[in-house]
């Protein structure tokens, strides 16, 4: 079992280090510890175990750190910055284990670009050597790309000369739409096993800007005094700690305070259960503060982060997950008004901004979401958006029992998804002028009111219930799952596209396609043939 | 060997029927007509076959037609309208075949939409039967969907609970971003496999409205009545003749008046040769007119789509083709300048619109382009185009021969590309100034000035040339193509996306990952199974 839990004093592949407002991310991969076997974590080369660390240091950084200004993401090993995702590992890996892992990854490259955006910390990727694929794409995702000129480093995109996939996370994307890389030059980059260096590099845009070695740490230096002297994160931050997760784990239960997972592997679906927060709700600074990671939202969103990565890697099987929330509606509007009305705080910033990562990587699990709103619920304000995140939301009509559902200001932008919209705008593109007026009612809807402002799907009364609730179980998980994926990640985001729909739309299903060509990975092709004495043999035929 | 080369005389499928401003386009697919053994077409199911008819009648009613102001897409088979692409024929298709014949399909819906957007051709999808699969799909490339009430007449998306595919052909884009349905309820239509009929299809947004058998062909009149009468195409306008491509096909090469086209199947590369216009070129409407589809610009595409569809087709271990251009710069900014001055005629536009559809179409052909810019070469203009689409542009650099490349009026916005940019637009995103710099130098650009300006790649000295190419074709044609294609993909499309984008993009990727995973295609796969009395077995692990 893949577990997504550390802390810095477990690290076994980075060092974080803090000197007042500068953050050094130091990559140090240890060789020999890896998350399976059959490979060895050279020259920086990374497994899900590396990236793993990396996303907690990049979460951390903004709960315990948040009066870093500039992250400085380097290598501590001499002349080599970070060869990229660990080829032999790629090449032994089921075709799901790549997929999870490329999607993982892909998470934590958006998560630097996400605190960047919003949280106004700056990443330089101070390049002390190479930097190839998936190196590459952790610099690309930084603010600002210095590379020491040393003769000899370079960046490069090898993927498709060597490994016949692709720069899959983010890479082609990042070259093209962030970077704005002219595209016959992305062409030849892309193609060009060994990279680009210096002058070059600089030239087409693939870096900022390179400086002899002994230069390079001064330079480094002078840029990151200039980015602290003119950031505008504030001075003198005190942060909480984000103390590790207090998860119960039976063989079909994951129970952690505020979200119960159970899984009916027989039946192909799990029970997902977030529980609202409970009385006494901290209004102030102060007392939201005092309380650190215990505070109910960014303890909920944290768990159900945990759990949605749990389901993602380590139960395969489960097809669909049914959202259910239990507890009082006004709770969570209490929290929501609190959210809304210290919004400038940086804690309250930074856990409405986590409530957003996590409801997006909701959005982005290969698994089907039905949400199952009954009595005692509380999908309202921020678990809303779980049943808006839903494929499909039962809400259920029975006259003598109290069900409710109800909006808040939270609902109105604070949690946008990928594609830039709130999924109150995603979900009523064809009539927005309903997003205006669903956000202007302040009441709670029934399940008659909801039902008739679209907000939920079917509403079945208490006869009807069971039976349709069990049908449309059944029915789901018996479709192929290949195809509900598919069907999936494009009805689950239409409209406008961003860099973000891009690399997790387009190009991670172009790779996912080449994950499976006999080209790459059967037994001539060039993944699996890394490294080997015998060389790649094509199908050349063109798809 | 594929042809692409048709005519209403020979159609074995449509029907095509014009009264005054109305045309009728009837499907009545003939059984055992197919294009490969082992299926019939049942239903007014299709195979490529089918689609080259429809598209050719969609481009022909345009040149020989102009005055058609509405286009009834209906079926001349009772209570069917259409049953989609054919199954037994998709179960019996290599990988490539079915990524081609879904790319070739979706142009089509796509060509329906270029003609309703730009040339005011409202097109209406009379379905006097259920549309189910890709019935449906060429149902919602139509501007208006009308539904007969029989009491069994439906419209659906089974592939996903019948195939375990995606409706790939532009279905699952269509129905969220074109026809903006409710996310929930297309997860729900499309995993319904009977569909959804009459009142309920209307209530999601499925179909414009429903009649009763009755009075179904009444309404429909009706309709394109309206339609008719508030058209803004002109009456009376007199079309032109569209003739057979004239082509002399060896065993190696295609040679048509202006295009030639030379496959080196050894070296897995193509030569791609656009002859520029010769002399006496007409620059009034009657001569234009009387030239009819022997005119340059009109002939030299249509040409040119012809190769590109064998390319893609026919010669499928042809992995990279080389673009060149022979003729007088002159000559092809005479033609640009008479395009600009009579863009309001209805000719000279469906000669630009064709001229950008058949761009697209190379945009979109999973080959490498190169385009090798010589002395005695015509890119310019309207053919710089081909430069501007091509992966890398190389141009000869040798002060003692004349190398010139132009831009016209052409180039800033008249052949746009998927994403809705100019070619210039999406090659300068990181320096939208340079484009209009570009587009207001009206000199000639030598090796020198292309170079700096960054309209080419790389301009070799005459010295280096010969080795640099032939470098360049060995390296590339050496590459996967696997990866070669998701990486052109990616970089090729950089900027905005668009309905077009997502459909070539996302969803098309996702489709053709499907059509490699056994849930679909393998032994117990839910294609291969279909019409078997063996059940699809599914590896339930969510990937």
């Amino acid at each position: 079992m893949i577990n997504f839990v550390t802390s810095p004093e477990e690290y076994r592949h980075w060092k974080l280090d803090i000197a007042d407002a500068v953050a050094t991310l130091g990559m140090d991969v240890r060789e020999e510890e890896t998350l399976g076997p059959g490979y060895k974590l050279k020259l920086n080369s990374y497994d899900l175990g590396v990236d793993i660390e990396l996303a907690d240091a990049i979460e951390r950084l903004r709960f315990e750190y948040p009066g870093v200004k500039v992250v400085v993401v380097t290598s501590l090993k001499p002349r080599i910055f970070c060869a990229g995702a660990n080829i032999y590992m790629l090449g032994s890996s089921s075709h799901a284990a790549k997929v999870n892992f490329c999607k993982f990854t892909n998470e934590t490259r958006c998560a630097i670009e996400d605190d960047s955006r919003h949280s106004g910390r700056r990443y330089i990727a101070a390049l002390n050597g190479t930097a190839s694929g998936g190196g590459y794409e952790l610099a690309i995702a930084c603010d600002e790309i210095y590379l020491v000129d040393d003769g000899n480093a370079a960046v490069s995109l090898p993927e498709v000369p060597l490994l016949g996939v692709l720069p899959g996370t983010g890479g082609l994307t990042r070259l093209v739409d962030k970077r704005k890389v002219r595209r016959d030059r992305a062409d030849i980059f892309s193609t060009l096993a060994e990279g680009i260096r210096g002058k070059r590099a600089k030239d087409w845009g693939l870096i900022d800007d390179s400086f002899p070695t002994s230069k390079f740490q001064h330079a480094i230096a002078a840029r990151v005094d200039q980015l602290v002297s003119k950031s505008d994160v504030p001075s003198g931050l005190t942060g909480i700690k984000l103390h590790p997760l207090e998860c119960e784990e039976t063989a079909d239960a994951r129970v952690y305070k505020y979200v119960s997972l159970h899984l009916n592997r027989d039946r192909r679906c799990a029970d997902l259960t977030l529980y609202g927060p409970e009385g006494n709700l901290p209004e102030e600074l102060q007392s939201i503060w005092g309380l650190g990671d215990a505070w109910w939202p960014l303890r909920v969103f944290r768990e159900l982060d945990n759990a949605l990565l749990h389901l993602r890697v380590n139960e395969p099987e489960i097809g669909l997950v049914c959202l259910r929330t239990k507890g009082d509606i006004d709770n969570v509007l209490a929290i929501d008004k609190t959210l809304g009305a210290h919004q400038g705080h940086w804690l309250v910033r930074e856990t409405v901004l986590l409530m957003a990562r996590v409801l997006r990587r909701l959005d982005l699990t290969a698994k089907s979401f039905f949400a199952l709103i009954e009595p005692g619920s509380c999908f309202a304000g921020s678990l809303l958006e779980l049943a808006l995140a839903a494929d499909r939301t039962y809400m259920l009509n029975d006259p003598e029992q109290q069900n409710e559902l109800a909006v808040s200001d939270v609902n109105a932008g604070a949690l946008p998804m990928n594609n830039g919209l709130t999924r109150l705008q995603s979900r009523f593109l064809a009539e927005p002028v309903r997003v205006a007026q669903i956000l202007d009612y302040r009441g709670r809807f029934n399940s008659e009111a909801a039902e008739e402002a679209g907000l939920v799907t079917v509403a079945p009364d208490s006869l009807d219930w069971d039976d349709e609730i069990r049908l449309a179980i059944e029915e789901r998980t018996s479709l192929s799952p290949d195809a509900l994926t598919g069907m999936e990640a494009s009805l689950r985001f239409a409209g406008p596209e961003t860099q973000e729909t891009k690399i997790f739309g387009r190009l991670t299903a172009w790779q996912n396609w080449i994950f499976q060509r006999p080209n790459a990975v059967g037994e001539h092709g060039a993944l699996t043939n890394y490294g080997k004495p015998t060389q790649p043999k094509f199908d050349f035929r063109r798809t």
